[in-house]
């Protein structure tokens, strides 16, 4: 019996991790055949590959393709328990985790990455009229919707009443929004063409609103007015420096620059805008950031708790540069990535008496798809947009996807798609969930 | 400008055919190039290849490869137009469909093909407890409770609480009631093994309940024997002879054929044992079956309307044989197709002032999968089961998957489910839809 497949014993210390996000998951690797036992708790049962969560709105994937078992990619990691379990809060001085059945959970060491959800700014009731995209249900709900009103228009009598079905606004320019507004504007003019009588999908207004003055503001500038000029070509209006100020069922009102205001009728928006950190960071009892995020040291550790972390999307942590200057580490997955590993081996360090050196974020760059063919890379010393940019975000996200089954599916739907212009996804679950047929 | 692409005027005979199932879908396609006008009328916006709907509920499929957009089937029959919209009544003076909307559409001739939906036989508060399986939202909804049920025993404490989360029962010996129960059984034997840390999902209970004699009564005796033999070596329980008088969250209480009583405690419950027609079908106010299906005459139509034809599930039809008995025609999938057909073909033949001979059935047989290399087959002449009739099963339903690709897709995932025993679409997208975390 080696070390590798023995049952660990339960004199070993326990190490509790919430969330299996990309944070969550590099963290639970770490202890594979390491002297603890793991617990990880996750809301669902499954890890989602993020980054391509927008292909799943817009029917390029199915969820299969980039979500898989949690217990299953682990299944052979032995000191692992993996529970589906909704954690409701932490307990610093009983060193115990909450679920929502009630059952508490002891801890020796704990990580916290439970990610973010979306943030609607104190304007809770327009998340049901613009829906954000975190989850797989989020992502059925705006594919629901998005098929639902070409579906809806077909069925209206008139071009007035069909235009606001035919209105598409996306509210946020990072990169989630950007991927959205150029991914909309191809099913309209390419993977819908020819499939109805009585509209032109490819008459559909695609717009996307950014407060700010530019779209994907972690590029550079230059590159987020290639992002734009591609946008464009695709058929996106792109409307910077324009704020939204009410969303209700029918449209969206938007403050522009020079103070004006305006009414978009349009059935159909995604939220991209804004997020927070998730809920369970107030239950630690510690200072948060203006996003609700957690902040910790330069270990990922809460003050005065060496024997709990937070990483990813839930953490405001900092980043020791070479030249002793701290900066802010993004809310991107190699953040969450590298914050969770340097968490687990910390713990495994302190176990023997040692310390890991402080957090230093390493910057692959960043890297933005627009649509077919366009995109825009960032890595630092090198920037460039267009198909080479598209090549290479395709790439690399084939690359990082989990299991090596999923790579191959998703290259093989992707390629199908690029020479088809189809998308094999076109699946509306709920029929009645995008439709609103007893409405006007 | 050929027949072929023109744009049919508007003074052709208008055919308004309701529902994109089997027998829809086959009466869409006979008037492709016809001098008519064919409106499609669908509440979803896909069609769906029912007899593997269960493979969605048990993990081994995702949606898109039995789903496919009917727009997008059809794009090409220039004379059609699809509407996603909900048929909620039929005028038969009038010659209308109403729409959920409130929109009424004029109809020259109409097909209704519906089709049916569960039938609790009058209670409808074992819906929520044992949901049924006909439409994707259903597969999604047994898929999430199916897999959170395993998930949920692994957090619970002891074996006493976690035996009734382990307890499967599946109501209905027909051909879905025993794929789900074999297939039921395999994940629990093969797919999940090793994946937890508490429970043994290998001792997870299926249980079959039928409450005649015999499980797939349709086929001949000797071959429900081996069908239920082949059960039974995969684990499954069969029980014929006893009947479900109750249902509710926490079990399921049985009566045995001697009339004593039983009460299993079983937290998932499959509904496979009854099915109604569409409500629609009592808008027609028409003679119906027990079954509420509408009794139509050798050209499926209702009495005293020519213009108005019911297929498929929703109708009970008869079959002239060449003896010149009539013979009912069996609610499976090629009954479906073959009356689609047959009314289309009517309609086409009195309007050139002829008429078909009477509807004839023809019946290829009856096949049922049971599980990993386990099915039955009755092809008239000739019967047999096992392995053989597995690989016959497997390949008639590639076969007749609509569109090459999903054919393509369906076939390499079940070659990968085979080798590996896995399952890629072990996805619970609501995290809390099957999982009850509040309850005990």
């Amino acid at each position: 019996m080696d070390a590798h497949t023995a049952k660990p014993s339960p004199e070993l210390p326990h190490v509790v991790i919430v969330g299996c996000g990309f944070g969550g998951l590099e963290a639970t690797k770490v202890f594979e055949g390491a002297p603890v036992r793991v617990t990880l708790l996750d809301r669902s049962n499954h890890h989602l590959f993020q980054p391509l969560l927008y292909q799943v709105a817009t029917a390029g994937l199915s969820a299969p393709a980039i979500a898989a078992p949690i217990r299953h990619m682990r299944r052979h990691q032995r000191n692992l328990t993996v529970l589906m379990a909704d954690v409701v809060a932490i307990d610093k001085a009983r060193r115990e985790v909450r679920l929502a059945d009630g059952q508490a959970i002891p801890y020796d060491q704990l990580i916290v990455a439970a990610g973010a959800t979306h943030s609607y700014f104190g304007n809770d009731q327009w998340q049901e009229h613009a829906p954000g995209l975190k989850t797989l249900a989020d992502a059925f709900t705006l594919r629901a919707r998005l098929l639902s009103a070409f579906e809806r228009a077909e069925t209206l009598p008139d071009d007035a009443s069909r235009a606001p079905w035919l209105n598409f606004v996306v509210i946020g320019g990072g990169p989630t929004g950007v991927e959205m507004a150029g991914t909309l504007a191809e099913i309209a003019r390419h993977t819908l063409r020819d499939e109805f009588r009585r509209i032109d999908p490819g008459r559909a207004q695609v717009l996307l609103v950014e407060g700010s003055e530019r779209i994907l503001a972690a590029f550079k500038p230059e590159q987020s007015a290639q992002a734009k000029a591609q946008l464009e070509r695709l058929g996106v209006q792109v409307r910077v420096g324009c704020r939204v100020v009410g969303i209700d069922e029918a449209g969206v009102d938007l403050q522009t620059a020079d103070g004006g205001r305006e009414r978009i009728a349009a059935r159909t928006k995604v939220w991209a805008a804004g997020v927070a950190a998730s809920p369970l960071a107030r239950t630690l009892d510690v200072p948060l950031d203006r996003a609700g995020r957690v902040i910790v040291d330069e270990h990922m550790n809460i003050p005065g708790h060496a024997e709990v972390y937070v990483v990813g999307d839930m953490a405001a942590a900092t980043s020791l540069e070479k030249d002793g200057t701290r900066k802010p580490v993004p809310g991107v997955s190699p953040g969450a990535k590298q914050a969770g590993r340097h968490a687990a081996r910390q713990i495994l360090a302190r176990m023997n008496g040692r310390a890991e050196p402080p957090f230093r974020y390493r910057d692959y760059g960043n890297l933005a798809t627009i649509g077919r063919k366009a995109a825009v890379a960032d890595l630092g010393s090198i920037q460039f947009s267009g198909f080479a940019a598209w090549l290479f975000w395709l790439f690399v996200h084939v690359y990082f996807l989990i299991g090596f089954r999923n790579r191959v599916r998703v290259f093989a739907d992707w390629a199908w798609a690029y020479f088809t212009f189809q998308r094999h996804a076109r699946i509306v679950v709920e029929p009645k969930g995008g439709l609103r047929q007893d409405e006007a």
